[in-house]
This record gives structure tokens, C-alpha cells and sequence, in this order.
């Protein structure tokens, strides 16, 4: 009996938004694993704002998706098949494995991961990339004291939540900026955020002057575009910036916006650093203990938003671009 | 008898670049000291891209220059009246004495020189706040390590050709960046860069790629603007860029260019950090004396371009702007 893969690979690159028919749904027998091996069956797939700029061409911190390839994406699944001695059939696994119905692999980058513990979907969210993101980003490059404001972009996204809640951990003041009235309460009301701005319906830099009385001390940045700017006008001495993404830009047309009020960087003896979370892998497992501690005590909550079936990818993948997601994006592939 | 003081005082905050009408030229009597102030004649004022930001209204890192008040310069005079304990008649001072003949002065901030070791101006340049600049922009901030390859824009000006030569000393490869091929030459044959780019007749992205094959890893920018832009392009990994200045942008009508690409921070893991050099303060004595050994053993060169006439001044402050200065912009006032 064959079993028959579906996947998604990358037709075209997309200019500006990604379009249905920048990708092409395609499906190929399932091949049995081979020695060293194993065969996953993908659950959960993780769609991030990062796979908007794998999508393009050009020098980055990772090599971009080849045309034709399968769209590249972390996902958690079971093993199916294995020839591989360090997994079993019936483990839980997570790894990048692409967006498809099954995946073949080497065991390299594959983690097993804990269902007792949390639900699938979070090795997705708060105990994966996203958490060790707003973890070492915050933690290794903001250095955030107690007493510290702290101010975190895309506030309801699967980064920004950890981030905030993180912060709070750490005993900072914390506001987050997100779009919308519901991801706004969510972030204060469930996650204990002392504040949250709304840039849809409120004057960012003048809510940050409100928010932030003595200025902001370490600003984690999501979103590039003029929230960015906006924070810069709103430095503490000293601060530091966290450039995490600017999911505000990647869909550009246009060249990016850079940050014109670069300068407060001088006023303010101000930094701004650049992180990828791939520098940390040697020390996931110190931050997944640690994170995954604070979730056992109630005092870290993960949310994720599922959507189900791998066809709705190409739909599903926007949500983030326009903000419709709360939380970590998951796309459902399969049941167990 | 009275002495008359002639001053530039801010009449009105230039739009763009400073008119003769942005000042007024007045005339008052000198007073005498009186008990704890000391009366200095005005011999050499330091004219700096910094000043254009002090003529803006707007919080800085300094208050700005008010309509009216003289204007703020750095200086250095001698003393000739003195009922200050710390200052006698005849000694050689430096100051923030402003752009006028005679200033009093409660000795806060001043300075004694010591005119046997250099010439007077040279403590406005290599010995005052552009030589302090760039010692503590590069070697605090910047952090160079041998062999690494450090960029410096404005490389001919007062900080830039400091900068340059430090890093040589610190066993770097230096490629300046300035205008005209006479400021190249001067860097490279005078004061012994790896390489120069003429950003007004080269490709400065293109040229970058070519000087730095190994990517830039300390890249001091004084200028901003699209050479900013152009450098983010060719950083190496956890490069470190230091805002000095951004002197392309201060006479702008238009709102400050932001720095397109600085998404190469996340890509390379780099930061920017900002910089005032009154921060380091404490610390001015230490780089003085470090400087000041590496002049007399030859490895440091400091040059001077000397405008005389205190009634010169608008004019001749704009040639930072116009960049038709090389090494540091001194205005001589008087003779001893």
C-alpha cells in the first residue's frame, strides 16, 4: 500500500503579499525510510513571519526556499517508520519538516518532544522557536532589570506574548503594542501586561509617552515601520533594541522604511541589536527547562491558534500578515 | 579702558542649511571677572557638524542654543584676568567659550593646555572632543580586534582621521570613506589607510564589497544617509556599528533618511549604538595621555584646517557641511 504526500512548494517569488498561485500543491508517493532514517507523520505545521522572507531571493541568514522546493516549516508529528536508532515508531517529534502531509529525514535538527507535558501545538509556540525567540532575545541581548519599562511589538503574536509575560517574570513594567481592542485586553486581562496599545485605533508615540513616563529601557521589535519609529522617539537612556522581524515591511513593494528617527540611538547612548535564534540552539534545552518550568506554575501561558487542513496554507499563512492571528499560528494537518 | 566683544549669537533656526540671516553679529563691552571667574581671550574656535543639531529646538543630548544666546562652540583661549583660584593670567585654557572674542568663565568645564607639547589648535582636534570621539566610539563601542576590517566614514575629517589611524594601531585593516580624491590620497599616503572610497565618484556599495571581502566588522559612521546604507550591505557577522553623527542628514528640510537595509542587523547579528562623547568625561585625561604618546612617537598625525576671522563664521562653518574641510575645522580668532 502506497501513502500518497501532499505538499506545498514555493512556484514563484512572491512581489508583496504571497499569492495562491506563487505556490503549487503537489502530491508524491510516500517513500519508505532508509537506513538512518525515519518517516514523520506532520501534525502540527508552525507558520511564522519569517517564511515570508525565505520566500525571497538573496543573502540571508538562511538560504531561501528554492523554486520548486517544499515550503520550509518547523512542525511537530509522530514517527511512523524509523531506521534510525535514537527515534521509535510512535514518538513525538519536532523538526522542520516542511509543509506536507509526511516527511523523510536524516534525524538531524529532529527533537523529541514531551506530550505529557504540553500539547503539540506549544512545541510550536512558547516551548519552540517563537519562545526561545522572545526567551534569548529578550534575556541575552535586552537585558532587562527590575523596575526596567519594557515595550513589546506584535504583543499577541507567538513571540511578543513570551516576551511580555517573560518580562514580567523579571519584574519590568511591561507594555505591549498590538492591533485591535480583543488581542489588546488579551494581553493585559489574561497575560498581565500593564498596558497595551492599540496602533489601529490610538496615536502609538503618544500612547508611549502616556505608557512609558521615564522613557522605554529595552524595546523588543517585531514589526519594523513606524511602531519602530514611534519607540524611538520614547528611549530611555541607554536602551536597548531587540530587531527580531519587521513583519510590517516584508510584504513590501517598496524598499523598506528604514527608521528615521535613528538618531534617538545617539541622543540616548541607545542601541539596537539583531538576533536570530539559531545562534542559541546549543542552549534550547536550558530555556525550554526553564520556560517549561513557568508554565507548570501557572505563571506562563501559551495560546495557540489553530487552523485546520494543510490547504488552507496559502490562506492560512496571510492571517499573519494581516494580524487576524492571537498567539502562535498553527496550521492542523492531521489527527494523530 | 573697555574691550569690546564682538559674538555670533542664533538670531533665527535655520531651515536647511544656515543662512547669514540665522545669526547676528553683536557687540558688548567686556566685563572683569568677578570673584571665582575667569576672563579668557577667545584664540581658536572648534567648528563641528554637532553644532548644526545645537541650532535645532528639540530635546538632544544637550539643550539647544536659545534665540539670542551666543552661540555654543568649544575653544581655546588664554587667561587674562583670573580672580579664580585653579586659573592665572597666561595660561592656555580649553572651554565651551562660545563663538565670541572674550568669554567669562566660572572654570567649570575649562581646561588648562599645555602649549609646549602642541600647538593650541590641536586640542580643538586629536587632543579635544573629536580625538576623545573617536577613542572611545571606536575602542569602547566599536571593540576592534586585530585583523578585523574597520570602515570609518568622513574618514578625512576631525574624528574620521582619528579613528583611521587608532585602528591601524590596533592592527586592523582601515578603509576610509571621504570626498575628492585629494582627502583619499591624504588618508591613505599621509596617514596610512588600507584603502580610500571617493564616494563622489565611486560606487561606495560596490567599493565596500571590493576593500572588505571579509565584511566590515566596526564601521563608524559620522554621516548617515545612504553610505549608512551602503555599509549595512557588506557588515560581517556580529558587526558593530557606531552613530557618531549623521552629517548627510542635518540640513534635510526633509525628514532624516532611515537606514533602509538595517534589517542586516538581524542578518548578521550586528548592533548600533549611539554615542555622546560628554559621557566619557572621566575618562578624557586617560585617552589624552594615550594620544598624546602615540603623537610623539609618530604614529598619530593630527592636521588643522585653519580659517581665520571671527567674522567668517557662517561661512566658514559651512564647510563641514559642504565638505570642503579636511582634518579638523578650526577658526582662529586672534593672535596671542
Amino acid at each position: 500500500m502506497t501513502t500518497t504526500n501532499h505538499q506545498f512548494r514555493l512556484a514563484a517569488r512572491p512581489v508583496g503579499m504571497p499569492k495562491r498561485e506563487d505556490w503549487s500543491y503537489t502530491e508524491e508517493p510516500v517513500r519508505e525510510p532508509g537506513e538512518g532514517e525515519l518517516l514523520v507523520k506532520v501534525l502540527y505545521l508552525s507558520l511564522d513571519p519569517a517564511m515570508r522572507g525565505w520566500m525571497n531571493e538573496g543573502k540571508s541568514y538562511i538560504p531561501p526556499v528554492g523554486i520548486g522546493e517544499v515550503m520550509r516549516a518547523g512542525a511537530v508529528g509522530r514517527v511512523i517508520a524509523s531506521k534510525h536508532p535514537g527515534f521509535a515508531v510512535g514518538d513525538h517529534v519536532s523538526g522542520s519538516f516542511g509543509v506536507q502531509e509526511y516527511a523523510l529525514s536524516n534525524g538531524k535538527g529532529v527533537t523529541k518532544v514531551d506530550t505529557s507535558f504540553a500539547a503539540l501545538p506549544v512545541y510550536l509556540g512558547t516551548l519552540g522557536m517563537p519562545g526561545m525567540t522572545a526567551y534569548f532575545g529578550l534575556l541575552d541581548i535586552g537585558k532587562p532589570q527590575p523596575g526596567n519599562t519594557v515595550v513589546v511589538s506584535g504583543a499577541a503574536g507567538a513571540v511578543g506574548t513570551v516576551v511580555g509575560q517573560i518580562a514580567k517574570l523579571k519584574g519590568c513594567r511591561v507594555v505591549g503594542i498590538a492591533g485591535g481592542a480583543d488581542k489588546c485586553r488579551y494581553i493585559v486581562d489574561e497575560l498581565g501586561f500593564d498596558a497595551a496599545i492599540d496602533y489601529k485605533s490610538e496615536d502609538v508615540k503618544k500612547a508611549l509617552r502616556t505608557h512609558c513616563p521615564n522613557g522605554i529601557d529595552v524595546y523588543f521589535d517585531n514589526v519594523g515601520g513606524d511602531i519602530l519609529d514611534a519607540a524611538l522617539t520614547q528611549l530611555a537612556m541607554r536602551a536597548r533594541i531587540i530587531i527580531c522581524g519587521a513583519i510590517s515591511q516584508y510584504n513590501n513593494t517598496t524598499p523598506v522604511k528604514g527608521p528615521s528617527n535613528y538618531l534617538a540611538l545617539l541622543v540616548n547612548r541607545a542601541s539596537m541589536t539583531g538576533m536570530v535564534v539559531f545562534d542559541y540552539a546549543a542552549r534550547y534545552g536550558e530555556a525550554a527547562r526553564e520556560m517549561a518550568g513557568w508554565m507548570a506554575a501557572g505563571k506562563l501561558k501559551s495560546r495557540e491558534d489553530i487552523v485546520e487542513g494543510l490547504q488552507t496554507f496559502p490562506d492560512t499563512l496571510l492571517k499573519l500578515f494581516k494580524g487576524e492571528n492571537t498567539g502562535k499560528l498553527v496550521l492542523k494537518v492531521a489527527n494523530e
